[in-house]
């Protein structure tokens, strides 16, 4: 067996210069602006992939009806601009599989003529974040101005810290072979999936594209998300009076 | 070393368009019906499947000889119906293990004509089951009103279930070589060896092959489970009312 | 880098029908009675074994000088009879390396025309043990009149029991290349190196060899070995009198 | 993707007879020194090494452009005598890995004609060490008289210890190519990052190598830490007076 399979369901007109990584990661957030960016343009699926370093299962979906897991490649067009999206449910299972997936994902970015990456993730902080940051990274130092044209800030450069999996494997492997990079990660709590992270990500992603994308979805999920945590919050602060007028 | 080694006790007319897999998993429920279909159709041991992804031992027998763990293909005909089975002690001890190792059996299903793969397991849902329904999942959706015909439950769908291991990849690995496959999950506990729960399964299955099964071996093994659990039961109430007593 | 390296120091005169092996395990039974043999029988060291399925470590020797892990492969010969042994301080780090280094030690074994090899061990059964019985399997069936007129035991048969890692598949896998293979495990605490249950698995493989051996060193460690424990018993009844001394 | 890459950053001209390995292990006392050297001797990097048994992450550096994890090559001039280095940040994540890892940096050895390679590291003891003496290992016997004549101690021999990962396979698998491999390892407590134990090892490194090095950064870095460690001593042992007096 292969350790990568690709199937593509369509094989002409393809190409494009972008590719936006959005697997899952802290807080969902990149897979949250990817999944949204498909819908709001309608992307169209046009390939799937298979590896034995994925989870060995498969998910039962709404009509009972089997799906081997797999990531996924979807195709836009806005604008008169084509990007490509790498959506799914799964990293690999080992370390050594981050590395073949990638060296895949950066096959498939090469046939269909990508010469950019952004991979979107979320920056864990251990609290809730009112007004998220996009904390950044690029492969190559002359990225970096135009990221902070767009909003993105480099506060987190210079302190040791790490990009696992995918993502940045994508920016270090793509490098070597002259692909730019630029991660984007979203300050989120960590605690859960933050579409407030989410649309502060996708106002970076959208100036630096140069498209314009609605944000509704994303802002009402985010309003509920608020709600519900303020709801949660008040019943604590209940809870917590009531029980020093028994202690009292 | 191969990965993956199979050896044929026989080769001539072997060839059967139906596959049941019965490996070990939740409450031994799929094992249980598919060793008990073996018992009484008379099936036919025709290979033994050895792989380095299975546990590195061997198994000491009556007589104290030692066997190589492996899982195996029997054969049965009844009514003119040739099944395979796939059966045995071992799932793969590794997450690439069960890529692998189900890439071979669809290997030999394939080579022996298989059309269709019947996966049966156990559905764990953490309590004892009255009537335990059969859960159900489908590689095709053209498949669906055959199996809810037969009596199997798509209630599970929908619900972002997985099925993981050989089961699950049967299926998933199944579909791109264009076999059909058939996923029954007997509901059980999850807690004992359960016999009832094969029994429910065993009635979906048969209805599904058109064969008729003597049941009365599996139903007598459930109802002497079924008193052993009733006189623990007992055994427990009556310390329970001891206790209130000695309180009181 | 191959998974296995086997170098030779001899390669003429070096066939033998018999392996021993002696590799670590329970109470260091079987590494006992093999270091013991090579001992007594004054063996040559003939080849030496790597494997990056090996711990990735030297160990540093009596003057500091580095030794790269492996295991040895020493010959004998006593009455005419010669034997092979494979012994050293390891087993694989996985559970594949187990396949792939067995597999290698049979390549060894058939180029050097073995044609039966006996498997040591400890059998553990987790308390003192005073007159340890030597358990046994064989992995073809003819061969079990002979271990048994050598005082070899059965009574471990049909209980389930497995034998893990080089034992189990020296067995196993031997016996589709027709090696003939016999396991023999001497009973032992499991928390001590057991050199008096190495002396009853060398009287049971002294006879099947059919040659002597001088059993002085491995008695004398065993009236050591159990001399050490009856005073650490004494101690400690002498310390519970006093408690109870206390009490009272 | 292959297991290993090397990518040159210079070709000609790169040859040495030495090699000094400084990975980050205990007390990160190889690496202390390693990188000592490399700035005092005003360092070349002329390689990268690459794989897929490092961690799958690249690093964030100063200004936000991201690395690729890898270990590196240095290669130094002093008083006509050519040292190559290898450093870096990271050893294997899986026991295989180190293997197939140290037969590359041998490959790269050999193939710049290295004939003695030094691999530096602590000795973790547990406990602060005021004089730390560098305790030696040797891949053959021969090279023992002249690191014990600089000052190497061989009093850890014959404890049957072990030297794990990169620093122990260079001595075990260098032998096998002819390779001298000397092993120096500061003791230390294990602890801390332990310039003190470092600027021992250096004493005895320079002495081997002939060289003459400044040793001003780590004695100041070692005093530095010193003090540190004095400071909270102090601080504990008022806190430690304090509860006496609270208590009496």
């Amino acid at each position: 067996m292969e350790h990568v399979t690709v199937n593509f369901y369509r094989e002409d007109e393809i190409e494009a210069p972008i590719l936006i990584e959005g697997l899952p990661g802290v807080g969902h957030v990149g897979k949250l602006v990817a999944d949204h960016l498909i819908d709001e343009l309608e992307g169209e699926l046009i390939a799937e992939i298979y590896s034995l370093h994925f989870p060995p299962q498969v998910i039962v979906g709404d009509h009972g009806v089997t799906k081997l897991v797999c990531n996924e490649i979807y195709r836009c067009e806005k604008d008169g601009k084509a990007i490509l999206f790498l959506v799914g449910d799964f990293q690999s299972t080992s370390a050594e599989g981050h590395y073949i997936l990638t060296e895949s994902y950066l096959d498939i970015a090469e046939d269909l003529g990508v010469r950019r990456i952004y991979a979107l993730g979320g920056y864990g902080v251990g609290h809730l974040v009112e007004n998220p940051r996009v904390l950044s990274a690029v492969n190559m130092e002359h990225l970096r101005p135009e990221v902070e044209a767009a909003g993105g800030s480099f506060e987190n450069a210079g302190m040791g810290g790490v990009i696992v999996g995918a993502s940045g494997l994508l920016l270090g492997l793509g490098e070597v072979r002259g692909i730019e990079g630029i991660c984007l990660m979203g300050e989120t709590s960590g605690y859960i999936v933050d579409p407030r992270s989410a649309d502060s990500l996708l106002a970076v992603l959208s100036s630096l594209l140069g498209i314009e994308v609605d944000h509704t979805f994303l802002q009402e999920r985010a309003e509920d998300m608020e709600q519900a945590i303020a709801a949660i919050q008040e019943a604590e602060e209940a809870r917590g009076r009531e029980e020093l007028n028994y202690i009292g």
